[in-house]
Formats: structure tokens, C-alpha cells, sequence
């Protein structure tokens, strides 16, 4: 069994959270059914029914992990759930969210989209202190800390988290509240709604969409919001900060139909699909992009340019999760079980390929390979983004720098690397314009390496080792 | 649960083949990974290692139900495979095939994509004679009839098949030949090809693409191809008949990537999308397709027209294959679970939504809704066939006339049913033309009541209780 | 993985059937449920609701197959069931019964406990003649008889059955009618039960207790019931013969609180193990018994001899179907995971183990190394029954000839090959006596090779190679 | 579904560990398949490398639960085990052993058999100091205390352990250490083997049997036993009590097989089963034991009566963990699914039925009727140890008092509700004279109620709440 090729960078996690609706638990689960793209690795529940919190994890998509008893256990009207992509670290149901503890607060359920990179020092802090953790996330710093405090949940949350720079769009609840709480940076999004008389969070307003509810507006950077039977209540207990929202949300994770920090992914892409096609022109016949992602800026390229639209990459969307590789050699074989030219429309073209990023630059190879033995006569490749010269420390899959291909070759390298006619990015000031983000209140540190948290050398290091031995295992 | 709704035609199967490879079986798992298209609900696979003949079938995706083991039980050279769309008829393993049998002449497997209206007289003939049958499938007829037959295999098939007017392309395996067969009008497509020095058979191009093999030519209608280890022999033992190819493939059951009847699927489409606005014009914004099948006619519409071609509707492509309902109404639920519109596109818009055909009328009432709760000033609704009012019975399965729209409805009784604000078809001229197929050669019977087999009252009679009863059930 | 061992004879089914109850699924579940111990590799039952028939059949024990949504799905008040232990041939869901098929005269499902020896030769005429053969059983050749016949299913039944020598106990189902018979010589037993109003038919008396019927008599030997709306009929339209009953039932197979033959089993074993003490008494401390099917013979050996009984031997009932097993070497490993010593009874003690058969030798000379190294004094082996010496022809699962011990040793060979101190067999005339059978009615083939059918030395070939490719494989 | 009936009391748990053998996880897997019969709902296993700890856990069996791929992720040459019974609280992976963390010592896994009566206290100590809890279990209340000491692993567990009044045989793993303690009361067993150069560690000997290693000693009370690479060393950390072991093991939970204590429980058994004989004759015919756990003691209870011994009962020993029930009432049908008289045996017989406890007595009364209905003319009851009257605080499952009908009720009551004709139990100094354990160094404390530690009217208090709940909810 071969695991299907997808070298792209990946988010860690999508959350959701509902209070005071009979169907809590069964909403939760379509919410994470609409947040599914954030996270296929595993998922949870935890719900509340004003008593108890009762927990449901499994491996896998929630279509498949989540059937009716499991739905009918997690009793109450009060729910949260968490989709999750893994990171550094063994795949296992132990790292799986919601975590749900028992302190001296009683129940806490939590599930947390970000990172905290100096998690590490202080879970070594609290270890010395005779803390003990089963799992290896950084997530698990945060609700010791909440345990360890004296004050209500409600407030020890934000005195925890006042004290760790980090990206955290956070969901907690406890029998009686579902607390929410999102850094003062706002790296993560994190969008607040209203069905009928409940009221529902989540990564992305896609999941709103799918239970009929109402985006409101965006949980703030810095905000905490308290749930409870006396209703909702706002606080900015964090410490304020220059915003630094992941532009790279708009290039390519949340899902098109979204919003995301209150601005329209598709006119997004459609736009620095515009501006690539402005700032990169190809002379060529077609624009076809590689689906799904590169679709909404292949169309604004081929809008600004005036090329034809083509999809000349077909999906194959009945691919599981792994396959059974042939023994033989089969050329492109890995890209080609999921993507498919269609020869017809390729054959003796020149085309400009459309991609959203290139990140070791070794699928992006493939398929380079696939269009022309297929008959291309060009290709010429677009990408709707500056090239991704460093890694995220907030909550985004990132190989290691060694890893990262444009860390460590200019465009030039790359393009002959991946074997194309030609090779341009979107400029940084082009894609932030495209996105309609003001540049003061954007994280473009994937791109630029100017981070807006402090990253220790040590923090550094131990990012490396960790996605480095993956990356050697494998 | 609920299922995942989908009120479109089905294909009811696709069939691979190949002879003389040593990696047999696992290369029919990829073909038939390539063409699941064509059939979710089961899939099975028959290979031979000279002497016996091994079987695994079992419900649901390849990727899915065949693990490493399946393939290691499959051992030889030579194999046959099938994914299957159940029809009328109780969903059971029972029905999956390929069917493998003993009789006079040794062990026989086989697989079909097809339909033979008049295999239910012939099974009543067979039954007075002492038959027994283990499936209700027409396929287990014509085994019956080779059983019978005192002729070697290879002489009895279009012995049997002669005698019997329908749609077969048909793959048969014997512990030392590969037979494919193919009905004299052609309705189905059957493609072969070469793989090194080994032959291979599918339903469609786009299954030897993936295991880089090529495209040689189509198995000709009436024509019968035996592969045995002294080569491979064409003979045309079936009578012969004006063709008939189904140009429903051409609409919406193919790959965009395949070639059927020898001519490019997405040319086909593309074309049929221009025609569809030089014919059916609107006076709109936008141009949006109903994901997947309506893309390539929908970027063929704006490219004629001029407008503007958006992605308004995203398709969650991490559904499974049921989900749990919510208790409470949420408005277009079943449609949503699966498309999303993509509101700041569509909102204050007049849309024109490019599907490929309706047949209940349902769905395109849900999209429509949903489209215009999303902001859509104007939906206006282009076809890219003509109306469907006729059942098939060629392989296709299609609900009874009473509940095809377009057979009990005009243009503008349906076009006020699915609440839009115009509806226009391709007419029937306009599709051939697209399809690039001779007008004589086609098969265009669910489109305009022209059968080109006789279809007697009783046949016709029996169809519609079958499809009736399963709607009734349903 | 490896299997667990099991040197024993097997019996190769156990039917069950109901006509007329509400629950008759969910009663022939439990009937099952009862027979298990005939065979655990598959299980199935058909249901009828008076018009259709349902079939659902699945590899294992009923009790892990079967769920309440398989039951629910067998609708009817009518329904037959079988467990299977499989012979010859590959393990395989085509092999499971019931067979369920349509031929002329509508559905017919069957299901059987016994063998037919000359099945292969009619299999051949009928393949001949053009029938095909889905499955390698020779209940399926009935099926072929039964469905050739112009005559109603009652009717056609017992004509194609007379043309049969062989052991066949048959449950037919149609959509109205459940019909048992059973061969002249009364092979495999077959009893008749009454719940409330319904009828209900079991291979052993068990099934009845389970689920509160009462034993009203076997089916006779050559006997035909066949029971519809009008109620039960009988007739004996198969044509005389000397009765033959089976006495490995009594020694080995049937559960101890069954009737078999209309005499208890319990009694039967209690009997030949006083019988057993009487025949070959030992100078020893303990009779241990091997559990379970050895433990009534160990206590009525200790009765008769005055020597005290004691469970030497645990038996683990926690085992699986399969272990993994250790790479080191454990001693007697493979025994052990399921039969295992008690140290302090057996230490310094003269032992005398009851067992109620050697096949192969193997599993014995393991048991006793295991007792030895425990700490016996001297191991005493006393088998319930003669040697066994011939295959079994008649619905039970031997090794071939060159495989049964006591077919190539003398006992005074097989005690040194399997390393005990003595060996003693219960004799031919003291089994029967034990088992108050009269010796012109049963039939004791295995142990003095005289089979009451022909048996050709074709059929005889035929089914040593079948047996013997399978311990090749194995 | 409904749940196979047992009413009896249940031992929480058993626990294996094998230090220096390169097959360690291969051999606890093989260990704790010995000892399923200490617990059936959840099972785990955790090894070392040296370096690294991993960690497998599943609900159910070891056999069905764990295959060749867990197995071989669980590298090293070290490992420890556990099989657990749920008490009260939700069956939930969450509390499946053995535990593993990361604290300040680096890794820590633990696995326990017993139970301390305090942890609740202790734990809402840690709380309100700010720990968090994953499980309910009172063993994590262990690893904080020793997460939290400054002292190395080997030297914290004693300390924490010291403050703890309880039952405690616990198996500690380390990368680099295999650690075994019991606590000073002895309440649990523990004993310690050898096989070739590599230490093994069990809760019962039956454990070494089936891995062929040597039966050492047992672990002491007040013991802790570290194995490293430089060798085991012994050491008696703990404070000395008198000893307190638990009589119930030899009565019910330990496998014949096994030395408990140093002692052979199927000798403890028949002795019982002798002694029983003498205090409560019987006027009867015939001995039967409630298999199989009445069955040494039955044996016992013939050879001092001079009444016959027979299986009576018959047990189905395949049946799964849960049934599909008729709907029709079935008499007995709860207890019949598992067990089963032989009518012919017990028709017309005066039985004296050996069981070894009456728990609730609803399952006692249907067996007493069921053997009544299959004709016994009279039914004594004799049980084969004292009346059960008081919970078990130190490990074992019991309901609580107010379901105990041996707390609520005289024999002559209990009689009356089981509907026996006469009913006797073992005298206290007849069941402990029969073990050969010194009365000082035993727990009787469910016969008489006195515990041999202090037990607080909270901890009673809480305790019968939380088993009341689950009988409310069950």
C-alpha cells in the first residue's frame, strides 16, 4: 500500500463549537463535515448535556469515524469538535482532539488551530514541577495551566495564554460553558454565528453555510467569548498586538465558499489569479489549473490574459487514502492515480499550469512531466504566491528549510528542477493586495521569514529535528 | 443516515481486461481505480494463472474493499474486472460480477456493461428447461447459453449473443484465453489497447492512461477478440447493424480524459456548451457549472457567450456515502451536504448554471433554491442535451417515464418546477453535431423515443414495474 | 498467524428450519446459535415471507456474523439456516449455505448435513447436458436435479434423490413450503420439533431446548416432510434400505445434551467409558479427561474403575480462531495455547487420559509429552471408540488414508509414536452396546471399513486427491 | 443485542511484564491470552527499546484484538501487559491499560491489578494543586505522585505508594527498567518467573506455563523488585502490615491451573468441594456442577459424598459477548443462551448443583428453575464458599450491598428466592482450612465484612453511589 502523494502544506486543524441546541452533538458533526479539507487525519467530539462532557475520537474522516450511536452517546445541547491534520509526531488516537480532562475545575474539554511554538519550554517547565502528559501536543501546556490556576476556567484561560506567544483560535468547554479565545495576533480564523437562539463557532464559515446559520462576524484577535445559560459575553483579556492573519488561508486552505477573516476566499484567488497574469504573462494557448486548488486563480489568469480556460487536468475523486502500487515501473504514477491530462486539449499546446505553491517541488516535477507526455508542446508554470522560503511556526504543516525547495534554490533552479519552459510566482505585494488585506495586519512569514513573534534559536531547532526525523522516517 | 443524493442516470458498469502480464491482477485494480466512475456499489475481479480461474468480488470502492491480500490470492498472468451500479434489484453480492462458473467446458468468468431487454424470455426458456440462475442479472443467461453448447467457448459466445438483440461489451475468461465482445450496433464503448507485450480491454481510455499503456482502437461493434498465448484474433461473428452508440457517454458518463468511440469526452462537452449558447442564450453575469459533470460545457458556454465563467458551486469532495441527518429542517440539506454556493460571487448576480441533464427535476429545484438564497438575482438553468424523456434500456439506469420531468412535462412546466427564471436545452441536432458522431451511428433513443432494437409491450411492460417498484421501496 | 490445532474428525454442517412463526429469522439464529459446534466457518440463512425468499450468509460464527439489521432484513415466518464446517476446497462465501437460486418452478433455497459420494458423476452428465455450477458442492447438483424436473418441488425432490446413494439430512425452502428428508440409511440425524404452532426441524435436539420446542420424533430414514399452510405431511417415497446411522455422533460430534438418533449422548459417552474401563482397565492414580468432548467417557471410565476423576487438564475458552505466535520455540507450544496441564494434580501421578479419538496422532502426542512434562509418572491413553481406519464418505471431514494413523500402525506403534505408557480402544461391539444402537442401524465405516453404499474406486481416487492436496496446501 | 448473562463477582485485571527476551511484546501478548479470563473488555501493552516507549490499546480480547502489525511497532526487549474488567464508571478506551506519559523522569508506563480504596482523595489533593486526569482510574493518582518527586522513578514509587493504604500488584516500565511492586497487605497476586536469561512477572503462573517459563517465587507483599540491565534487585520499601490475601481467588477468579499464593487453586478447589460435602450433605442422587467454574469443587464434593459426579449442565462455549434476543418470551432464555441441562441425566434425579458464589441470585433462581424444568425432582444448591455479604474495596467488581442478596437475606430467604429445595454454604474456617492459608494472612473481608485496612465512611459512601449508578443504568 502506497499513501497518495500530496505535497502540499497542510493545515493543522479545523474546530467547531455549538451552545444551546437539542442537536448539539449531530450539528458538531456536520460542521466537521464541512471543515473536513482542515484535517483528515483524525476527529471528535466532545458534547455536554449541562453535567457531563462525553468524548467520541476516532482515525479517519468523520463520514466514515461517526455513526449514529456514537452521535447518540454524546448527549446534551452544548458541543465542540475538532478536525485534525498531524504534525510532527507519531499518527495516533492519542493526539487526537478534543482532549477532555478532569481537574480540580471538573470537566474540561478542549480543541485548539495554531501552534504555540514555546509550548516546549514551558511543558518542560511544568514537568520539573511534576506534570504529567499523554500527549505530545502543545495544546495539553495550555489546559495544565488552566488546572494549575485557582480562578475560574473562564479566567484562568486567558491568564495562561496572556503568558504564550503563539497562533490559538481555541475552543474549551466545560459542562455548563463553551469558552473561545483567539490570539492577539489572530494568526488563525476563527468566525462567530447565530442558529435561531444558539450560537455557533468555527474555523470557517463554510460549516455555517452547511447548518443554515448566520455568520455574524469573526471572534477578534485577542477576544475571549464566554457562553453560558446568561448568554454570550465578549472580553479582550489578551494583550494587544499587531494583527498577522495567515494570508496563506486565502492561497490555498480554507475552502472557496468561505470567509475568512471576514474577506471572500474565492475573490481572493480569483484576483491574485488576476495580478499573476498581469505580473507573470505566458505566451501560450491555454491556462489549466491544477485542480482543486489552482481553479479559482487559473480563471482570474485566464479572465486578465485573455487565454483560453481549460481543464486539462482531470481529478480522479474516487481515490481512498492509500493504493496498491504496481510492481512495475508506471511513468508518473504517483501523481497520475489522483490526476489525469486530458491529451486531447493538451496535445501540442502550450500551457500555462496554474498551482497555488510548490513545496519540495517534487509532485509539481511530476506533473510537469505528465503535461508533456501528454503532448504539450510549453509548460509554463504559474504559481499565485511568492515562493515559500520558511517555515510556519503557527499552526501549518511545513517541511523543514533543507526541505523546502525555494529555500534553498532561486527561481531559475526550481524551474529547471521541475523541468518547466517557464516559472513565475505572484509577488508578495501583488498577493496581498489581491486578498484585500492590509499588509500591517498579515503574517506573510512563510514567504518573507520576518516572523511576528520572537523565534528562539532553541524553538528553531527543535522544529528542525522534529520535522526532519519525519521526514527521514518517512 | 441518509444517502447522498444523486439524481442523475447511472452508468451501470465499466470492465477491464488483460492478458499476459505478470502483475495481472493488480493492474486490473488500477484500471478499475480508473473506472469507478462508472459504478460504486461493487466491484470484482477474476484472474487466471493458466490453469484455475480465482474470484474476489465485494461491495463497494476498489480502493476500498481489495487490500494486499485480495491481489496476492489473484495470482496469473491474465484477468478480468468490473465495477458495477446496481440497478433495479435488491443491492447484494450476489449481483456483483464478474460471475465465475463451472461447467462442460471448465471454469468460465465474465463480465458485462450492458443490457439485454429480451435476456428475461430467454431466462424463462432456459428455467422451463432446467436452468437454475443465482443472480437476476441478464448476463447469467448468456453463460447459460455457452454452458449449453457443445462448441468450444470462443463459438459459443457469439453463437449465443447472435441470437439476442441488447447492448454487451462483454469480457470473458477462460483458464487460457481473454474474450471480448461487442454488440453489432456498438452501444457501449470497448477500447483496446497495449501494454508492452501484454493486451488490455477497458470501457474507457482514461483506465490505460493510468497504467501507461496505449490507446490502440475500439473493439468494433460486432466484433469478437480472442487472446489466447498464440496471439490475438478479430473476427466479426455478429451480425451486422446499423451502429448505435450511446451519446450519453459522450454527455456525462465518461471521463473529460477519455476517448470513447474514439473522439475526445471533453471536446465533445466543451463543444456542446458553445452550441448551447449560440442555441440558448442568457442574458446574464455569470456563467457556473453544477459540479464536476458540467464544467467542460460550461467554459465552452462562456467562451461563446462572452461571459464571465465562475465556480459559484463547490463541491465538498470529502463526503462519504451516507451522512447523519440533523433532526431539524436545515433548507436544501441533501443538496448541501455535497455543493456549496459561494456566496460573495453569486450574491446580486444573474447566474446562468450549466448541468448536463435533468431527470427528476428534484435536485435541479434544490440547486436552484439554494443558488438564489445565495444572492442570485436571476437563475437561469441551460441544459447541455435535450430532454430526457425516454428510459434506456441499453445499460443505463433511468427512473420509469412517470418519473422522468421532461416525459410529463413541457420546457416551461419544468422551468417553473425547478423555480428558475429560464430554462434552455441543447436541441438534439446541436448535441450530435458537438459529439462530432454520424446521426446514423448514434443511439439518441432517451432523447427521442427512437429505440433501434424492437422493444416489445411486455419488455417494455416489466422495465417499468422493476423501476417503479424500486422507486415505490426507496 | 497461525491457526489453532485441531486433530479431529469434523462434522461438516447443521441445519435448522422453522415453518410458521413470526421470529423465524431471528429462531433460526438461535437454532444456529445451538449448532455451532457442527461447523464455524460460515453460516446463512434464508427467510421467506410467503412470496420472497432472502438470503444472508457470511464467513464465521453466527453469533460474531449476524446482526439485528441482517435479521431484520429476513422478513417471513418462514426460514432455514445452516452452519458449515468446510471440506475439500477452498474456504470461500460461494461454498456457504444455503444455496439460494430461481429456476422455473420460482426460489429455492437448500441446505444440507451429509455427503453425496457420486455427486461428481452426475455433475459431470449434468455439465454435459450445459448446467453451470457456481459453487464445488454437491448439494448443488440437487439443485440442478430439482430444477430440471417438470415436477413440483415436493415432487421432483425425492425423484432426483432416489437416483442418490448417499447421506443427505436437506432442509428445501420455497416461498411457501419447507420441506425436510432425509436419506434411507439415516446417515446424519434429523430431528422434528413443535414451538406453539410452528414446526421446526433441527440436526440436534439442542436446537430445540434453546428456544423452548419440544422433541417430537427424528425424521425417519428415507422419510420426507413437507410442511405449508395445510400443515405437515409425511411420506416415504425414497426407496428401502438398511439404516446406518452414523456412530461418531454418539462418540464425537453431537453436543452431550442432544438426542441424536432419539438416544441421549451424554449417556451413550457416560457408558462407553464404563464400557472402556471394563475393555482396558489401568493400574493408575487419576482418569483426567481431555475437555470438552472427552469429559462424560473420563467420568464413567472412573466410575467403573473406582480410580478418582479429576480436570488435569484446563482448557482455555478465551482462544481465538488464530494466535501469533511466539518465534522462539515453546515446547508443545501449539497445544498449549488451548489445552494446558495442572501441575500439582498430575505430579508423580499414574494418569490415565480419556480421549474420544486419534486422527492423526499428532495432537496426542502432544498432550501427552504436555502431561509428562507436567510431571506424570507413567501416561495412560484410553480412546472412547475402536481405530479409526477409513475415510468417511458420508457428510464428515477425515484425512485421507495415508494420513489416518490407525490406517498405517498397529496401537502398539500408535502408543510408541504418540509416547504413552499404555494405549487402549473401547471395541467395535462395545461402543455399539455403549450406545444401545443396534449394530444392523448404525454405521461404523470409519472404524471397520465396511461403507453400506458402494463406493467406486473412482469416487474413492477422487477423494484422496481432494484430501490430500489439501494437507499438501495447508 | 443483549448481553451474555454473568452474575458474578469479576476481578479487575491482570498484568504481565517481561524483561530482556527480544520477543518481549510477542510473549506479554501470549501472557495475557492466559490471562483473558481476568479481564475481556479492554486490553494493552506497552514496550521498550531502550529509548523509546509505545504503547497499544484496544477494547476487547487480546486474540481479536491485536494482530502481527501491532505487534511489530511494539519493538524492544522489554514490555508490560494488562487485561482489565471494567468496574464502574464507562467502558472507554480512556481507560484501558497500561497508562503511558511523559513527565520529568522522561516516559513512564503503568499497569495495575487491584485498587486503592484513598485514591479519591488523593486526587482531589492533586487537583486542587492543579493536576489534570485523563481516566478515572485510581492508578493515575500513582503516576502524578510520582511525576511529581524530585527522587528517581525506582525511589518515587515506593514513596508515593507508602502513603497509600490499598491493593496494589503494579507493573512499572521505563526505557531502561522493569519495576514490580505489591503491596504490604499482599491483597492481589504477583508472582515472578524465569524464562532462560530474561525475567518475567505475572498476576497468575499460568501465564509462565503457556511461555514454558519457570515459576520463581511470588513477589512479596510490601516487594518491589527492579529489573535493569545490571540485573533484578529485591528490596521491601513499603511499611509491614499483616498479611491480607485475597481468599476469593481460590474460590472463583484464578485459573485452575495456577498457584495463587504459592498454592494450587484446583487443589484449594477440591478440597472445598470435600469440605462443603461434610458441613452440607445432601440426600441426592447426583453431583453437577455449574460449569465451568463450579467443576473442581463438584469433583470434591462427589468424592467425600459418595454421590456420582456428572456434567449436567452442559456450556456452550461459543457464544459470542452479546445475543440477538426473540422477541417471544422464552423461559430460562437469559441463562440457557450459555448454559444447558442434559434432561435425560437430571430427569427424575434428586441434583445437588455446585456453584461457587450467589452475587445477586437472579441468575442462581434460573438456572435452580431450569434445571427443574428438565425434570431434576429435587434441586440443593451447595456453594462452595461463605455467604458473599460485603463489597470488595480491594480490586474486585461488586455490587453493591443493597444488590448482595447475601446482605439482605438469610439462607432460608435465599433459598425461598432461588427457589431451591435446599441451600448450603461453606463455613468461613471450612473454605480457608481448605486453601491452607493462614487465616491471619487472609482477606475475607467480603464474607464478614471486616476490612483489613480503615475504610471511611466517604469511601463507602462514594462507592455505593458509584455502583448503584451503573446497576440504575444497566
Amino acid at each position: 500500500m502506497a499513501e497518495i502523494e500530496n505535497d502540499k502544506l497542510r493545515e493543522e486543524c479545523g474546530v467547531f463549537g455549538i451552545y444551546g441546541h437539542p442537536e448539539a452533538a449531530r450539528l458538531t458533526y456536520l460542521g466537521l463535515y464541512a471543515l473536513q479539507h482542515r484535517g483528515q487525519e483524525s476527529c471528535g467530539i466532545v458534547a455536554s448535556d449541562g453535567a457531563e462532557l462525553r468524548l467520541e475520537r476516532a482515525m479517519g474522516h468523520v463520514s466514515e469515524a461517526f455513526n449514529q450511536s456514537h452521535l447518540d452517546r454524546l448527549r446534551g445541547s452544548n458541543a465542540i469538535g475538532h478536525v485534525r491534520y498531524s504534525t510532527a509526531g507519531e499518527v495516533s488516537i492519542a493526539e487526537a482532539q478534543p482532549f477532555l480532562v478532569t481537574c480540580q475545575h471538573g470537566q474540561i474539554a478542549v480543541c485548539h488551530n495554531g501552534n504555540l511554538p514555546f509550548a516546549r519550554e514551558e511543558r518542560t517547565r511544568l514537568e520539573r514541577e511534576g506534570a504529567i502528559f499523554s500527549s505530545t501536543s502543545d495544546t495539553e501546556v495550555v489546559l495544565h495551566g488552566v488546572a494549575r490556576s485557582q480562578l475560574p476556567v473562564r479566567e484562568a484561560i486567558p491568564q495562561v495564554l496572556c503568558e504564550t506567544e503563539g497562533a490559538f483560535s481555541m475552543l474549551f468547554l466545560t459542562p455548563n460553558e463553551l469558552i473561545a479565545i483567539r490570539d492577539s495576533r489572530g494568526f488563525r480564523p476563527l468566525a462567530l454565528g447565530r442558529l435561531g437562539d444558539s450560537w455557533v463557532i468555527a474555523s470557517e464559515t463554510c460549516a455555517f453555510d452547511l447548518i443554515d446559520a448566520q455568520y455574524i462576524r469573526d471572534v477578534e484577535p485577542g477576544e475571549m467569548i464566554v457562553i453560558d445559560e446568561t448568554g454570550l459575553r465578549s472580553s479582550h483579556p489578551l494583550p494587544e498586538q499587531k494583527h498577522s492573519m495567515c494570508l496563506f488561508e486565502h492561497v490555498y486552505f480554507a475552502r472557496p465558499d468561505s470567509l475568512i477573516f471576514g474577506r471572500s476566499i474565492n475573490q481572493s484567488r480569483h484576483k491574485m489569479g488576476r495580478q499573476l497574469a498581469v505580473e507573470q504573462p505566458a505566451d501560450a494557448d491555454l491556462v489549466v489549473p491544477v485542480p482543486d486548488s489552482g481553479v479559482a486563480a487559473a480563471i482570474g489568469y485566464a479572465a486578465e490574459s485573455g487565454l483560453s480556460f481549460r481543464f486539462g487536468l482531470v481529478r480522479n475523486h474516487y481515490v481512498g487514502r492509500t493504493f496498491i502500487e504496481p510492481r512495475q515501473s508506471i511513468r508518473s504514477f504517483g501523481v497520475r492515480i489522483k490526476l489525469n491530462p486530458v491529451r486531447d486539449l493538451i496535445a501540442g499546446r502550450r500551457v500555462v499550469l496554474i498551482d497555488d505553491s510548490i513545496v519540495r517541488g517534487t509532485t509539481s516535477k511530476k506533473i510537469v512531466r505528465m503535461v508533456r507526455e501528454a503532448g504539450a508542446s510549453e509548460v509554463h508554470v504559474r504559481i499565485s504566491c511568492p515562493p515559500t522560503i520558511s517555515p510556519c511556526y503557527y499552526g501549518v504543516d511545513t517541511p523543514s528549510k533543507t526541505e523546502l525547495i525555494a529555500a534553498n534554490m532561486t527561481v531559475e533552479e526550481i524551474r529547471k528542477f521541475i523541468e518547466a519552459d517557464s516559472l513565475g510566482y505572484l509577488s508578495l505585494e501583488g498577493m496581498i493586495q489581491a486578498t484585500g488585506m492590509s499588509p500591517n495586519a498579515s503574517c506573510v512569514a512563510c514567504w518573507n521569514g520576518q516572523y511576528p513573534t520572537r523565534i528562539t534559536r532553541e524553538a528553531e531547532t527543535m522544529w528542525e529535528r522534529d520535522h526532519e526525523s519525519v521526514a527521514a522516517e518517512g
